[in-house]
């Protein structure tokens, strides 16, 4: 089944403790759908500039990604530069530059409206909403926000935040949208906000979930939440689009199965992890371009040791 | 089989989010033994003062702990107190009175020393060495320390980490201790000073271990790192105690089983993470004082659940 994703393409310009790199291919959209490209088809919904060349085009094609809904405009596209030298954990950037993101109207090609998954990465909520709105047959909708749209526009994200079936923010994001520091409390309440569901990331302490009794259908048991772990990295080169990276693998796999069960659900966040963690270990996308299958069968087997007790053991 | 602590039993004043209590029984033997009463017999070696009353007392011999290695001075017991307004994972300490804990020389009772498990809860690492050096019977040695000694006295704190079966500290410890700001590779520094395992505590996150070619025997295969969930809790009244109640929850369950093997080590992690939940619900020890084994075995369920993929979903 295909995935719809709307976000950015951007240049990154990064510095970590690992080293630097310069005008790296990056952007959530980008993240987001070569994570997912290993789980099915992706769909990209994008705006780009003059500086976009046909191999930077190719990084997407290769993995088999359709980039008809990229829109090719006049001017530079989005390009940002971040700092992780004092914080892994937390981008500090240096420069935005909105480019041609800043008059982006998103337009959907006839042969995007069958895909039945529909992921809104962190744009502006008005705009998320406007692609919500195109695509009214998608079955399942994921999406992202950050602080500078809930403080910014809470009222239109609320309305983002009604349609989703589920939200992934991380731990501050959470704390902000809820007005609550404590994870729980702050979970009831973006659940009652309007998402399904409810994945809160933690970094290298990987993420958690929290249901409602709407999370697998009508009316259905809320499930307890279930926490996916990270893997403990001895090098994190470069954590930009992790989190992207992780909503890939998340939305990836569920698309490529059958249908959403609590089951899905919970391997579906330990591919997310498992995606996450090879996009940290080299600059940009690197990493994500030339990932094998099994490579990525290993890594889950890994995860799913990390925590696991034996049923004999319990 | 019988584990013996060594360490602080205080009088804690506190202040959190959710309300303050003032002169609660606390310390990390108190805490420690508490947690690990529910899992094997516990002897106590700690000083205390007057004011330390046969009522604080019977709170210990209550749950069957033995209380001889308690010596009573003259003067006042350890008094702390902490503020958890800011940051409920962190105890900004408002004040510190030794009393008659600044003169402890612990003396070990002719009883004990028949004690399999010694646990050297956090205190001055000259009196962790001591203690050591009087139980050359314990086969298994767990300890703990804090910044003020990974500072304070580097030297000292080296001697006593040689002879650690495994270390217990959290994750700003970690990094000050291995100088290394990424948990796996301050974990190998922290291995190769000398523990054969170490756990590093992640607060509302869990812990991870790591193992060395010497965690479970002499010369054996290390295992991968483990990592064991906290379940996420609407109030934490007080963290007070939290870490302690792990190594209480971990060792205890050790002690009670016939020999340590991964498996059991992995157990003892989900053991640790439960009684850590018990202990932040109240102020002090209140709910570590009265648990039931049935309440202990249904939140290990839960932990289990938590993190939890069926084999047929893997």
């Amino acid at each position: 089944m295909s995935i719809l994703v709307v976000g950015s393409v951007a240049f990154d310009s990064i510095e970590t403790p690992s080293g630097k790199a310069e005008r790296c291919l990056g952007g959530a959209a980008t993240h987001f759908a070569l994570a997912a490209s290993y789980f099915t088809d992706v769909r990209v919904i994008a705006v780009v500039g003059e500086d976009f060349t046909p191999e930077h085009e190719a990084v997407l094609t290769r993995r088999g990604i359709d980039t008809r809904g990229i829109e090719h405009a006049s001017g530079r596209s989005f390009a940002w530069s971040g700092s992780y030298m004092t914080n892994l954990n937390e981008a500090k950037t240096l420069n935005t530059e909105l480019n041609v993101f800043q008059s982006f109207k998103p337009r959907i090609p006839d042969e995007y409206q069958d895909s039945d998954y529909l992921f809104l990465a962190n744009i502006d909520p008005v705009l998320q909403a406007e692609v919500r709105a195109k695509m009214p047959r998608a079955k399942l909708v994921c999406g992202d926000t950050m602080n500078f749209w809930i403080n910014g526009q809470p009222d239109n994200l609320a309305r983002v935040l009604k349609g989703l079936d589920a939200l992934l923010i991380n731990d501050g994001e959470a704390n902000l949208l809820a007005r609550d520091p404590n994870l729980v409390r702050a979970a009831e309440k973006i659940l009652a906000m309007g998402p399904k569901s409810l994945i809160v990331k933690h970094g290298e302490f990987g993420a958690t979930a929290f249901f409602s009794d709407r999370s697998f259908g009508e009316h259905c048991d809320p499930c307890r939440p279930f926490r996916a772990p990270a893997l403990p990295l001895a090098e994190v080169v470069d954590p930009t689009g992790a989190g992207d990276s992780f909503a890939g693998g998340f939305f990836g796999y569920i698309a490529s199965q059958k249908q959403l069960t609590p089951a899905v659900f919970k391997k579906a966040m330990f591919y997310g992890g498992v995606m996450g963690s090879f996009a940290v270990e080299r600059f940009g996308t690197a990493r994500l371009q030339q990932l094998d299958p099994s490579e990525i069968e290993k890594r889950f087997a890994l995860f799913r040791e990390l925590s696991h007790l034996e049923p004999e053991e319990a």
